[in-house]
């Protein structure tokens, strides 16, 4: 089979999506751009066999390349993404997908007419733990679920023009997406600026049908850094914490249970259950190369990633909202 | 001086009460009541001279005390307070003051034109390490403060007629209310009920001027106990974990400040501080006892407690402005 | 069937054994004694029916008490339990058991001749923990044992009159001989004074036979207290962390097994097993309540205690063998 | 001035020390060698102007090379570092330096007397958290240290021809060296060998004057990965935990200390005191680059590395007699 020719735009992170795609034997990475010239020179001097472009145009209108990786600022996804639809090129795109639901509903409607491929990086799927999580949630061993609650918070990074939303929520709400596999109901946001004029701390709550709740916490002002999700559910509960090095993930079996009152129907018993931890064997996986090799091969499948652009959507859907809602304290925003 | 009289009503928390006013040199523990007569014999053979009522009318009536202690069920609190009042006692309640603001509002009126004073039992501000953020605030240690962030979960209790928020939140509360010491603006409040009809899940914002914000996230469904509340300020940042057994309280010198950028005044600079980390050694106190000190004190020297029952109420109103607005989804409610 | 009828010698942890007693239903706990009036009467207001003595003779001599716990200061466990025995009484002694192994089995050999029990306090025996260890090590669980390391250090509190290891090391040497269950060869141990003429910290090594190893490091002089075991097997290893509210054991699925390469016998390959972790549920336990049940019960059925004399001898011998073998840096003593 | 002219043998971790070298400006790499051909084409692929040798003398006899390296297995650290001294160039050699104090005495006099450098690789030495305990010590911050007590254990990698102390141990050994700056007078070491014939647990403790006593404890066969030391002295004591990625460093300001009871001078009253712990910020430095930077600077500057041929003979003569004392039970080695 040929080899799909690919590109990237923008060296940030982009230069991790170089290696990923040079290292994998389906793809033959042909191009690498960023406007930023000393950026360009630099890392291309590890890929002396790939072209080097500071205008994305040469590589939007490139014909000879079948896909590319938009890994520049997020204000130029939704432009990028467009010409490379346009000239026939699947699209691996960095998060968040798109600064709108209409740039982002416009982007999914060119790609199915044509039949391209849009990937979203939501990169954290594609890790051990996330992946156990999903298998744990979608085998019942959790039970119906009741809420998940994410806290992500530590000292910066600013971002100028995106508020900590923007920045950091997009990597749980795309895991919750994953993970409840349920159209959210309505967001509720709440959140303060301090500095620069954007929230640099906010809380955005997600309601979701069966009474499952979801909740993120996002601070760039926290002077410890936490990566902590605590998800419910009726038989069992988990909690996962990145930052650990071996044991992210602990599943306990604990639980709460009512029952009526055989002699009193009107009074409810609860009773407690308390069991064993366990902390399961999380594969270690480098999850940008799985997610690479997994969009090579939707690509040669004509398959749609599970992360598609329609996934990447469902998040800006929320994003968008909890925006709304945080400038009016609070509104419920129907989904 | 003549020492004061005091009862216990309600031997559940009460006990521990009847404990602290038995062991104060300037009172005498004269009577203890509990509707369950199992209970109250068991108690009363720890305090044999104490007289022992199962009405809580032999006490609230009896002309020969002076100050009740009462940790009743929460749904007694105002009545019982009431008829303690009326009849001329000083009142030292259990947390949450009332179940409403306009019985709270009755109670602190009735009070004042009795000149009868009134503590609620927040005992969290009597340990040392609510005092120790206390004087770090108000020394301006932190700088102006951005955001106050509390989580307080862990599996069960269940109550059966109030929800996680009248149950877990008073704590958290009561504390930002004495740290922060300015009047909220709003709350908004989402939460949900999986199990017996009540909330079990909740996450409540309050907002305060000066854009401080300040959040309390509180779960009876969490697998794990977790008791943290993150602090931030323009200067400095603190975590409490209350869990801990040394170093409750951690000092970091972290910070971000924003400046203009003199060749572009358009453009904003963030710069990042980030220095040592400092675990005061935090008073061990024996937070009940120092509380009941303090009241008997302020009765005697007729002085209003700070923790009186306009503190109570301010408690109970963002309670039941939580309550409100949880039922309509995040509503925010002006307080 | 008649009650026991139990003394308590010396109130320090001695109030707890006289607690347990009293509340068994097995026994009636009848006097107990203590040389300090002051702690005596402090004592003896908590159990108004019980005699009080002063003369710990007047306890001893007494022909209508069937046991006696002695919890005086080590200094007086062999005197005491000597005169304890020759009356004709059952002996609950604390650790340490004797100051020499010379005393030790001079008790065992008279208790084993009059057919009276004593039973060594060794109270971690009958935590939820230690039973669950031993149970995973009698399962084979953990395969062949290659070491038990212990860490017990904390700042103080000193004694005057025995160093360290006396002090702290009782604890995991006692763990160590009921989990392992075999004789030990040699003591190696090293340590220092630094303060008080008695060493402060101290690291004691015990072999065992089949390359079973042990150590224990005790230290007074810690700024962090530390209570953890490690224990290495063929199949599996544990980490016992005591001062965890939950989750105290944690067993990984982890170990190295080696082979011989099949086309160079010479060569020996290494394999890895990383599994799961799992922390079992531990059975909470009043552990000196089920001690006490269970030493009553042996008195009852004319049984011999696991922790007996004997037990509290091979302690002993260990102990002596470190003193030796610290004071000349670190001599084997062969036991 | 002329920059020095570099070689490294060995490329496994002999490749950072590649890159080290590549990257400081005063010297220039210009040969790289290892005798496994696939390796050394790998590396070799990103140095592509340096040249590339599969046999060390190649290295090793060239006059062009004015220091060289070594980082091939342990094995050829004495035979390789003799011979680039008899040719005339500087050695920056891997630890631990040689195999015995014999070997290391003869390298350590030859470049004594042929002027040349000798530096071994102690790369904790020029961490920040080494660096901050080093000046704590000097300043006399802890007062007169009591005791140093490290932990490394972990799971493998087991090493075939040498045991667990000379693989583990160097570290914590380099560490004390540098940081109690005395020498010792004794070695005392246990351990036992389970799997492969080599010693995989073991525990050194080695005698300083003026009651000060080490103590490390290596492990391949934990569970868990712990890297902890204890320094306590008479004023402060401290907690170094590797594994933190923030507050890698503790400090306590605790301590115990002794009096003599003025109304009878044969007793000791003891103090405790317990106050602050403090985190300071620990400087974040690429150590293997700052201690090349300084080897090269001691060549330019003709003057003795702290950590020379005679600092890696200290810590092989406790290794030594780690072994010595091993194999007969804790036999005290005298130094």
């Amino acid at each position: 089979m040929k080899k799909l020719r690919a590109a990237v735009i923008g060296l940030g992170v982009g230069e991790k999506h170089a290696e990923a795609l040079a290292s994998s034997k389906s793809c033959e990475l042909i191009a690498i751009c960023d406007h930023d010239v000393t950026k360009l020179a630099e890392v291309s001097s590890r890929f002396p066999e790939v072209r080097a472009a500071s205008r994305d145009s040469d590589i939007l209108n490139d014909p000879k390349i079948d896909l590319v990786c938009i890994a520049s600022h997020d204000n130029y996804h939704f432009a990028q993404t467009m010409q490379a639809l346009v000239s026939g090129k699947h699209v691996f795109v960095e998060k968040p997908f798109t600064y709108s639901v209409v740039q982002g509903e416009e982007l999914v409607e060119l790609a199915d007419r044509k039949n391209l491929k849009i990937m979203v990086d939501h990169t954290f799927l594609f890790t051990g733990a996330v992946r156990k999580i999903k298998e744990l949630v979608d085998r019942k061993e959790l039970g119906e679920l009741y809420y998940y609650d994410a806290l992500r918070v530590n000292l910066g990074l600013f971002q100028h023009d995106v508020n900590v939303i923007w920045d950091l929520a997009p990597h749980d709400l795309s895991i919750m997406d994953y993970v409840i596999a349920a159209k959210p109901e309505a967001v509720v946001a709440t959140g303060e600026k301090h500095l620069n004029g954007v929230e640099d701390v906010a809380f955005i709550t997600v309601y979701f049908p069966k009474r499952i709740i979801a909740h993120v916490n996002v601070n760039w002002l926290s002077p410890v850094k936490v990566r902590t999700t605590l998800i419910g559910g009726e038989k069992k509960m988990l909690m996962w914490n990145d930052l650990e090095v071996d044991e992210k993930l602990r599943i306990y079996d604990k639980g709460v249970s009512m029952s009526t009152n055989p002699s009193n129907l009107h009074q409810l018993l609860v009773s407690y259950r308390s069991g064993d931890m366990w902390a399961p064997q999380v594969e270690q996986i480098e999850a940008l190369r799985a997610e690479t090799a997994y969009f090579l091969k939707c690509i040669e499948e004509n398959s749609k990633p599970f992360n598609d652009g329609e996934a990447g959507l469902r998040v800006v859907r929320i994003l968008e909202a909890a925006d709304r809602s945080i400038r009016s304290r609070g509104e419920a925003i129907n989904l």
